[in-house]
């Protein structure tokens, strides 16, 4: 057996950090040693330093590991760094961490719309992770970065990819979603008065980034492998509508689509090809692939995020309600768990699939 | 001053019955008197047979009225009565009623799909009450009914009559909604194990609901007057999914539609023309009429239900986020009170309205 | 009819000056002219300078009221000014005010202590107030602060205070709340994650508050009315334990008491002392005071927050199963209006009674 | 390694029935054969008689054993029967299977009083269990009954015990829960309007099954262990007082006790007793045994339901905010998972310790 892989975590502190640090805890490929933080949190150890607020304890490993600062030279023995940064933060410093050579896994949205950055829901297209070697192969230093989605982008595509394989390009997608509060982070997080008997219609940014990273994200990888094309406005056209609602995880989407290929296949059909789907991670045998990429369930009143979020620890999707629609194709309701493979386990299932291709 | 009319309640100690009661107390149209229900109801005062859930009190007026049993003798000076029944037992006892020559204004949804009876959201079609008069020139006996719509089939048409009016026919059109947990009444409603970090994406038969009843609150009179004809499938296509979540009160609806006429108007057009909505029940002079048919909010996050559903008692309906659609022409969300103009209050409204017509 | 008094308002942004605004509204003895917030909103409109959070909506007078700094000056012609400051800032502002000779009604913790301030609940212990006439006696001048309680002691002492006035005193006390987020304001008052699927078992402070203020607001004038003598930890024994739960509005607390004299009376004799207390602000005539002061319920299901909150527009406290309990002498359960008689509505209230005993 | 005993499980499609089919999949001491359910769903196989309504999935195993009707008859293979049945009918089934001289399980209350059946909660008094080994010696056939108790007394004892055992007896004993809403099953359980910011301060029964039930796990086994003494109401007093929240699964309580003892001991060592306890059940090697039977935890806001129920898999109980009480002694919040070691888990727990001590 191998030694495994050293990783680190920025932004360690926080909701996504947090995440990041269980879903490492015992994990077969990556050993976590360093945790990058704000100079506030630097020099005490992590136990110290965090305001814990998962449902999993703290793993023990983690407990009395010295917060680092955010700088690349206290990461320089890692093979892979998972960002958990805020936006606010996130851009220079992983600049710094890639142009020091590192390998970052970021969940931040600072350089998803970047050409050169693959954007990546790693039950989806992995494929774009070629970019990576191709970049290599030009001679360039090895320091990389990839973007995890945002959250309710990778529910929405997960059963788009598939589809598009078996039937031809979508030309029309809408996705109203129900979005969880953990989404939002926990400091402070959305207000309990806005989701106690409450909904709130708007997510700031949201609906823009489900629209445009779909198109990237079921966009292609140009032949010299140096950069993602995606679709245009005339290949496909993505609506959104974005609702906060008293869920604590798994967003919950409403989405109808329209195929360019008529005729249109059956429901039958389309719930096959979500059956049948294997992610490739999971033919690369990665550790936290999911068994079953795509759950297609047959009660009329699922999927449920209390009941159907957990599936595959989180790394599955759940569909349900596959039915035509009088306005476009079909509609159905998808449930995704945001802060697994919308998040951070994205962030680590994209890392397995980069050591599966021998990336890092 | 007039005498007020003589009301009656059919399903009285019912969630739709105790709003019935609570919206006539101190109506200065109408004196509620008679009050009906089951028969193990009946005999009893109706504080000692109704367990009382509003949070509203039980009125002083109704607690002492003895109970009838549900058939028209006990009902017969009675110049209106309002059914709260369950459609279990809706379809028999107001088909009597009718035939005993009563005006009869249901929440039930057994005649709906009459041609011969009006569905009517009273802000939106009081035009299709017009069919009651027809009938009675025809020598008929006076028995009549109407029918309330279904809940988020009431918020949903509120804008969409006044965009037709001014803009031309609507040629498709998509509503994804957030249901409150009190239309679903209460003995025993939603288990609250589904509502608690948990969403429902299953409404039995509502979606079929809202697709058809549209086409027919949309539709128009025949010029005889005698029944109504829907739109059909060629003329609008609507589709629906729907949730039901965390809310007590208020159904949150993200609609996407697209106009037939080219070009389609601009969102400011849209903005101004539901603001400047007039409903007819209001120019009638009706006591329960909103005062603003429709409210346009402009903040980004509005509306929600819990700040917003009051809105004129409840007869208002509220609207935000109008803005383009990338696949259909213009979004938004609308919310509406689903007690009040989308059940009970709907029945009061109507009931004035065939009032200020005379045809009570 | 006499002139309205001239009212302002300090922290008017926030969300008990929010509630302030609201409940001054056509009020028939205060005219509200004066807001005073942070020199960040001071001389915009207030529709301008507050991200208005209420059910109810913004009243009209006060939208274009230019919003001034928290500065006596602004406020001197202000017959009474009601203080809804933060407490990091409320002690200089309001000291200030006092010695311009402005008479304050404060919200905020920050005197509550000071033996020469009365800490009034007014539905339980207006005749503390008589400490202001005696004072001005002295030839003081004419500027004065009267504190509204802590939220959590409001709902506790209202049926201590007609219990004690007729079976002599408590001397054991034990109270388990229940309380709504309101009570936490919101900028960013409570996080969503925190009371969804969740209890909090702690509120900061709040368990102190409750001990002492019990004593000081059951406590007794002096004979020459210059302060309060709160009873000591010899004459009352007061406990509390502190829960935030997910409701909006209302506090509910299971209590216990024992009383010093033997026998104890019947739980008849309780519930009849109970139910015919009159408060001292109703016999003055004041217009929020409640018809009813303590609502004492029979179902063995209430009180609910979501039901019952509302008596006499929250100026009321409900109180239901009454009972003997094996510890002490009796256990019920208590349900207050945390905004309202526990905050804003309770300053307003003190206004009333002030005016209607001529100190203002 | 021995043969895995056989298990069968009476009321197998309730909430509770279905919490024992998680609990004994994959178990390494039991092995589920034998389902038993109403005659409505005897004669399918299980997956087409249940409405399965747990976030874990149904186990495979469970999927297709036909379901039988609840008759000793079919269970006769059993070494172990765990009884999930309604009170409503398992008082005659429970006795039938007792007298066929089955070994049953029984969360249902029916014959928990009796004083020749032990009321047994795992962490706390298994030896109560040797009155079935007595029995045995006495030449009595084997059938016999544990009863589970209910789901907030387990709560309550468990960190009584440990005090008890080294502190001595506690006179007075106080508790106001706030429990959650799956104690109360779903055919139909709470309504959700109940717990949407709602608070119901009654549950029917509990309070006083809380009160007796105490006084029974406390007793003390007869010397000839025929009979369980319970304390008397001059030995411990106990009251409760009962609050259904909206909280899915763990239950708060928010006590006080004093000791009979003078002087009370300190904070610290109530503190330290309750870490340092280690239950019976886990000294005997049992597979579902918490290895931390009571956590302390030091975080001034927690236990919280939602981050700390799962601790020790629900087999272990938190206690926080241990602190003098100014009216008894001590006051500290407690937190258990109700369908774990409140309900069907402590059923298992009891069947692994009956094993355990060779009494099946």
């Amino acid at each position: 057996m191998c030694a495994r892989k050293i990783a680190g975590v920025l932004g360690a502190t926080g909701a996504v950090g947090q995440r990041f640090i269980l879903l490492l805890a015992d994990h077969p490929d990556f050993e976590l040693k360093v945790l990058g933080a704000s100079s506030r949190s630097a020099g005490k150890k992590y136990i110290d330093a965090v305001v814990w607020k998962q449902t999993d304890l703290l793993p023990e490993f983690a407990e009395n590991i010295v917060v680092s600062e955010c700088k690349s030279d206290a990461f320089k023995e890692c093979d892979i760094v998972f960002s958990g940064l805020d936006a606010d933060y996130a851009g220079p410093i992983e600049k710094e961490f890639v142009e020091a050579g590192l390998a970052v896994v970021s969940n931040a949205k600072n350089y998803r719309r970047a050409q050169e950055v693959p954007l990546v829901v790693p039950i989806v297209n992995p494929e774009h992770l070629d970019m990576i070697e191709a970049r290599k192969a030009d001679g360039k230093k090895s320091g990389f970065i990839v973007c995890i989605s945002n959250c309710s982008t990778a529910g929405l595509v997960a059963p788009l990819k598939p589809l598009v394989e078996k039937f031809g390009p979508i030309d029309a997608l809408t996705t109203t979603t129900l979005q969880a509060i953990s989404g939002a982070g926990f400091s402070p997080g959305i207000p309990g008065i806005d989701v106690l008997d409450n909904i709130v219609p708007y997510i700031g940014g949201e609906e823009d980034k489900i629209e445009w990273e779909t198109t990237k994200i079921l966009g292609h990888l140009s032949s010299d492998k140096k950069e993602i094309r995606a679709l245009s406005s005339e290949e496909i056209k993505v609506s959104a509508q974005c609702n906060r609602v008293a869920v604590s995880d798994g967003h919950t989407e409403c989405i109808s689509l329209r195929f360019k290929n008529r005729p249109a296949p059956s429901v039958e059909q389309v719930k096959d090809c979500l059956k049948t789907y294997v992610c490739d991670a999971y033919k690369l045998g990665c550790h936290s692939a999911p068994k079953q990429t795509i759950h297609v369930l047959e009660q009329n009143d699922r999927p449920q995020p209390r009941l159907d979020r957990n599936r595959d620890a989180g790394f599955g999707v759940s569909v349900g309600r596959v039915r035509e629609d009088p306005v476009l194709d079909f509609k159905m309701v998808v449930l995704s768990h945001n802060t697994v493979i919308g998040a951070a386990g994205a962030g680590i299932l994209i890392a397995e699939i980069l050591l599966a291709k021998k990336l890092i």
